[in-house]
């Protein structure tokens, strides 16, 4: 069924940025300012700990957080990497898009671009998350581990009546990473891209086996195909899987959320992966996606017990 | 025909190094080896002034260089941007391939990388690029001009008697680019891909307008289909040229190289364009191509007198 509007986004994090997002769409308001608020309602939110203020710091015990803005229409982009202490990169991401020239900033050269255009200086790093950095350090220490463990985009496409699309991505990347360490996040094609004539695609999980595939951009080719959202990601997830498998020995966790310019919209995950939806005719909701043996995906609606869990697990103390 | 080993580079400031490539492809050196060596000679030639010593600065007077390189085989990746002052961008981006993480690395985190892993140091600003970008301050003061002008990246793709395939870039990127600004030089799918079972390609141009058609992932895509190079890399700018113009007023100087797995080359290019190759049946030469009115592409080897009057120009006093 056409939707009049709609939006998609990963993780459970995204819960209620997309019920925020989908008031915007169902009063008619614009993609580019649903996602920008749904974004930043998450950046904001001190208890999700891989995007925006509470994101989890780099090696150097340092938050550095990644965010693109790309328009459907204009296939404008706008992106940030390795940038501290800024309120809300999806905001200066989304003000770099309206550039010609000079759309992509990291480090201290975006930071000197926030503070010439009036962003909102913040120290993002929250005591909740330096104790998680200290706690990580001493385990690696002690069990001798590879630091490398989590890493959650929240990336975010949405329709709106007028037909237009956007996609916004943010996240502090990689846990443990190293200072000035790009993931897939602002890099289009990769971590996001969108074309109002076909629709949308972003990604999550290892970037760096993420950037190999140009994942994203795969997915809205296979949606100009006429491959369905899910069809498109399920099959560009599964297939990039077993190469990386077959050239690497392995797979890096990746998960891709679409959206075509119809409303529907699909998922490709080769792990268990939660993810939002809210459309027309859909009241926002959880999900969650796991892949069984065969690479077969059972998506199930999130219990309220999950729900509740969740909150639960996030908000416990260190 | 299909060819035992081959290279192909964008602009005539490669030729040096795809000569030096070449005598390493033709003696049964790695692809990899003669990328590296061959961008090393542009990155250190004083009087190319859009890549490595000598290239031109920010609008801060810092020369800050990306670089990136992907293996074919394996689809490893490594990058660097917004890099100051150390002598082969290239080389770093290299040895960040062989890592599973953190492979793309910006600004600070990517100099404090190269420091600890031994990296030759060097102050990468040049007094003749200096007097360069003095005289374009004054004259964008004097004239109004807008600022941005010259972005010429140095790209390679090799194929070896081993059918293995790698790409190269390295630039310092838009003349008066904004501190921080990166380019599609270091951006997977955009300035380059490869894949041995199909081929690679790279770009050159305005990065800006490349970044949103992730151009070097769609020749490839094309020539996996089946296309040859030189179709592929010409209907995939021509095509994307008329997109951006359909939908931001205009597009950007764009520029594309592209070999397949079996030493076939082509190009696409909608503006002026020199390139290199060098293959078994082709010593190493330059070629210019000029796209006529209806964008078809005319291909000439440089002659004599160009190469003089080339080689005049970029050493001329200022």
């Amino acid at each position: 069924m056409r939707q009049k509007w709609g939006m998609i986004a990963t993780w459970r994090m995204a819960s209620e940025g997309v019920t925020l997002g989908s008031e915007i769409l169902k009063n008619g308001g614009k993609c580019q300012d649903a996602l920008e608020e749904a974004v930043k309602f998450v950046e904001d939110y001190p208890f999700y700990k891989s995007v925006g203020y509470g994101g989890l710091p780099n090696e150097e015990c340092e938050v550095e957080l990644d965010a693109a803005f790309m328009d459907g229409k204009t296939l404008s982009i706008g992106a940030v990497a390795s940038i501290k202490d800024y309120k809300n990169p999806i905001s200066i991401a989304r003000k770099l898009s309206k550039d010609r020239y000079n759309i992509f900033l990291v480090g201290a050269g975006a930071e000197s671009y926030a503070h010439k255009n009036g962003f909102v200086r913040q120290n993002m790093l929250t005591e909740r998350a330096r104790k998680t950095w200290e706690l990580r350090v001493k385990e690696i220490q002690e069990k001798n581990l590879s630091p490398y463990d989590g890493h959650d985009t929240v990336c975010m496409i949405a329709l709106d009546e007028e037909r237009d699309m956007a996609v916004a991505t943010s996240t502090s990347g990689l846990f443990m990473k190293k200072k000035g360490r790009v993931g897939d996040s602002p890099v289009s094609g990769s971590g996001f891209y969108v074309d109002n004539e076909i629709g949308g695609a972003a990604a999550t999980g290892l970037g760096e086996d993420i950037m190999k595939g140009c994942l994203s951009y795969e997915v809205v080719q296979r949606m100009k195909k006429g491959e369905h959202p899910m069809e498109a990601a399920q099959n560009a997830v599964s297939e990039f899987s077993e190469v990386l498998k077959k050239r690497r020995g392995k797979a890096g966790e990746i998960s891709i959320v679409a959206m075509n310019n119809k409303g529907e919209w699909g998922i490709g995950t080769n792990v268990e992966f939660t993810f939002c939806v809210g459309t027309e005719s859909e009241n926002p909701k959880v999900y969650i996606a796991t892949p069984d043996e065969d690479e077969k995906i059972k998506i199930e609606i999130a219990s309220d017990e999950y729900m509740r869990a969740y909150k639960e697990r996030i908000q416990r103390g260190i």
